[in-house]
């Protein structure tokens, strides 16, 4: 239940203030140069701690490869890895030891195990995310070669909807949205958030370049559902939609359809999936990310003894959990469409097999 | 691919308009009484030529038992079962045989597999969703003892949105809908689309009532994302969500956080699912069909040599594939909860286990 | 677990005495051309009641395909199958309803699921095996095409060790062994049991020819541990080997190790395998069966109240499950080469990618 | 490919002469309090360099456990864990960057992916059963709770065959053997085969004692299958077998079939499996392995060009690895056992569960 994949398969462990998280990514085909600093570069993307508009955590959160290359190639053997914590304060939680946090999985965890981790979520933590981040990018350094590339950014934080898709952008603002128009606002909303010790929800919008036709399984394997399934894995997340999704409920037959021309498609509205398989268009969703609970306002809540008890959660939190969510939507979306690609062209990694 | 679930395990088989349907349960608890008239009654909920809401053609879904059963017990052996296909008449598609129709699997199939069977989309129909029927109903049976029932409902169709919520009713009208006043609109509705020659898109809503705390696993076997997969995977949706879903996207975590109190949550935005894990309050979701693209209105295409071709797509169907999406969605979650208790409780049938 | 394969995936259900057997292949390549004569006369080798040597039970094993076929070829679709339960005699059964039969699964089955399908071994028996012929001879047609061949002979029956190995001669005696000299003494013993009222164990090898090299997994997806846990899941199997199996236990390195020339291996002690992954070379094995326990003995058990009580099975019994194992032994490996080579080779089925 | 189980579930990572092995073990129970000695006293049985009979490699082979573990309790999350690579000396293998040493997996590695890290093996390496003991000793801390111990010895080496089965001699032995009377003469067949520059197979007798009836799936996932596959997957085993295994291909069902008394079973030829599922008797069987290639004779093989070159393994290797695969057939029994448990008691940990 800690593995997500079936011939590219990512297994985790770690919980945000052990000693470390890590994982075993199996099935990385062999033979692939790996740009160990662009691993490191996408780990640092999703870090807490590099503005203001994020966790205050301290992270440095360096990347150690265990296995599975050699002379920086890849060689078929499972790649494991870890992601030592550092900056991990537990006396942070020590208050927490015997009361649930409101919306967080404290309740739910006690009541299935008995017992739980409290330092800071254990291992429903967020920073378990760290380690898909890592899977995300190895199978994005093997999928573009052949073109593939993959974009996520923020389109809406609270009920400002980010109107612009500049993915070139995205890098460039620390709330990773696709408008440097929108900075402003967002940069406000935080402000106030901050000041009034709330939080927010947000939406993730993601969109896959060059993938050709053909990839996903019908029915129960479809890209479809490999796409959204890693997404709402992802902590926080409460829903997730391809190409038009909720808006199709509004629409017509005669206007979802995308007309197909000999140059192509006229339009998008399915996402580029028909019946859970690629079209060669591109691939994109969305996927929605509720408030964090975690804010400095104290709250009823219950002890282990079933008593009322109030709570305020302290420590550092973000205020938006959508905007860090991004390199985490990228990753789970990369690691379905390796998945997707090792099932269609098994370990044949040349590239001449890929015309078919 | 043809499979889903872990511990309870439904593998199906069969196209629109071969000799028949079918499938195996595997995982259903020995020693269980099955109630066959409520398995076939389950189908006949979502059987086609029902009401002239829905497609015209004919099938009497009849359920054939080939194993698994013994003195209309279950034995612990896999079930396997057929619905032969009846009312086929693959003439209507003939002249399909060349020609992509827009919004469908054909393009995507026959990129796929190099040909295709083109006679009512084969494998891609939704006709496949009789199949999940007969599995939902099983597990309904099981987890129905330990007082768990699923209700859902049509919510939206096209802009209209339904308020009430009485599940009692949703039997009551050819929509599916828990609300009978609604009901004017929505026939008024259909009656235009089929003068018009058109489709809509359309939400379900599902609730789970009964379901203790503590089903479900962390991080990638959380239950909201069997849950939403398991949605996700039925033909024409198109986005899913648990508890607030995209509205939380809008919310602020301070009223996002559902408090607790010691005579239990003070409200339900997760949706009764904390961390992936049930918190024993009612668990529910929504599902969004976009707008069928099989409607008699003549559109622009290609053929099989890639050449444009105006196709128009005659046959029987649904103008909202939502209404007939309400038993498949409760089906889709009956799998998920029952796989879900297989994994917590394994195979221990005895209901004193279940105290803990 | 009424599943074997990853990417191949067969999945069947049905008992001895119940209305049919059946199954579904999950993984078949599209676009194959199926020769169905072909496989129903895999299933006829298999079937009883042939020979005076094996079960007289007279069953007429008609296989039908359901689906996954589109005008003799296949789709990529699930193959549905069935095979019907013609000569069921049930009452033969009625003795045994209340008593476990030594050396069966009643014991286990009633310990496992409570109560049990008493007739003729339900689940448990080996009619189940049928549905594996029939999924191994589509394999069969699929990798013939690149020049692999499965063959399997009985080569020893009792404490007969049979010396010869000419595997086109299997099918030209009725006790499928590759040494037509071994016939009258095979033929004598057989007489003998019968009159004696007992049965014996036996030996069957199979050998693979064509396998390339490279396929398999390490570790825990060694190809070797597919194939012997393939034939391990056949009834009345107690042991498993590949290459010189437990005869490696009385060599020495300097012996065993197989030597590298330019024109290839000079030996194959391991069997055509080393590290999990296929050498290129014949790949072969043996599998040990039991002898049968249902003979026309009395012999002293338990009824369900735990008192002692005798019992004599009666109905029509093979007193060499060993013989009609060999086809199913060539099936079991049929289906773990073809999901190595769809783990290998993914669903890209072109000869020019096989190069690689 | 690197994970084995299905609820209970090992997955590894790590080559032989890398950073360091390790794994991810997922299905633990919670709340178990973990003796993190105990784990490392399983480390250190088959640690390497302990006496003359195995390599002289030396590793203190520390067990690090990064996750899972809360104030040495188990927590249901999976458990991280490392076992750092010390005596590397990755120069002993300069010599064999280019040539293929026979009898290893060097050949079929380099077949299937290419390339290939050369080091003493790399994955191939059984270094990598080190992770697998690990996981072996979880699953004995909560199995032993329940009263479930195994058992392992060496009971032939070469054509000598071990007559003792006093499993309390075992670690009394440097051969872990069941009888202390054969050590003179395994003794000097070690100083011989040393001498002689060679080495030898051997066979690993297991034995389960304590195990409930019921545990096990039939058909494929038979409690024999598990078992049979978790040995089979172990490096240098060539065959395996359950109960009486090939010698039952000479039994007559009138002696093999093991009668049942108001008293008990009177005999276990079955070895404690009946139709995949435990009896409740011993459950028992035995593993082939092959005598190691590694031994310092020179070899005709093959260079990567293809050309004959003559190859000589030097290094610090096992004369006899059936030695040392004595505590890693051990951990796999466990495993198995762990795996079947799960399944069939889900996680429900209480005691008073396990009557049914």
């Amino acid at each position: 239940m800690n593995s997500i994949g079936r011939l590219f398969r990512l297994t985790t462990f770690g919980e945000s203030h052990g000693v470390a998280i890590g994982g075993v990514i199996d099935g990385m085909p062999a033979g692939i140069d790996i740009d160990s600093a662009a691993i490191q570069k996408a780990l640092d993307r999703r870090r807490p701690g590099q503005s203001k508009q994020t966790s205050q955590r301290r992270e440095s959160d360096l990347f150690e490869c265990l296995s599975g290359l050699y002379e920086g190639r890849t060689t078929g053997a499972p790649i494991g890895f870890l992601i030592r914590n550092e900056d991990q304060r537990p006396s942070d939680y020590d208050v927490l030891k015997d009361v649930y946090r409101p919306g967080h999985a404290d309740f739910t965890y006690q009541q299935k195990y008995g017992h739980r981790d409290h330092r800071g979520g254990g291992r429903s933590s967020a920073r378990e995310t760290a380690t898909r981040v890592v899977a995300g990018a190895f199978a994005a350094q093997f999928l573009s070669r052949y073109g593939i590339s993959v974009h996520a950014g923020l389109v809406q934080m609270g009920d400002m909807h980010i109107q612009g898709r500049v993915w070139a952008d995205v890098d460039r603002s620390p709330f990773f949205c696709p408008d440097l128009t929108a900075v402003p606002t967002l940069t406000q909303m935080i402000d106030d958030l901050r000041r009034e010790r709330d939080s927010i929800g947000g939406v993730v919008e993601v969109v896959v370049h060059g993938l050709p036709a053909g990839l996903g399984e019908p029915v129960y394997g479809k890209l479809s559902t490999a796409l959204t399934a890693g997404w709402m894995s992802i902590n926080a997340v409460k829903g997730v939609e391809i190409g038009d999704g909720f808006s199709s409920a509004a629409q017509r037959g005669s206007v979802h359809r995308d007309v197909m021309t000999p140059s192509g498609f006229e339009s998008n509205h399915a996402g580029g999936i028909l019946g859970g398989i690629s079209t060669g268009q591109e691939v994109f969703g969305r996927v929605a990310f509720k408030p964090p609970s975690s804010i400095p306002q104290p709250v009823q809540s219950l002890n282990f003894s079933g008593e009322a008890q109030s709570v305020t959660v302290t420590g550092r939190h973000d205020p938006c959990v959508a905007i860090r969510g991004v390199p985490v939507v990228e990753a789970m979306t990369w690691l379905a469409l390796m998945d997707a690609w090792a099932i269609r062209f098994g370990q044949v990694t040349a590239p001449e097999c890929y015309s078919q």
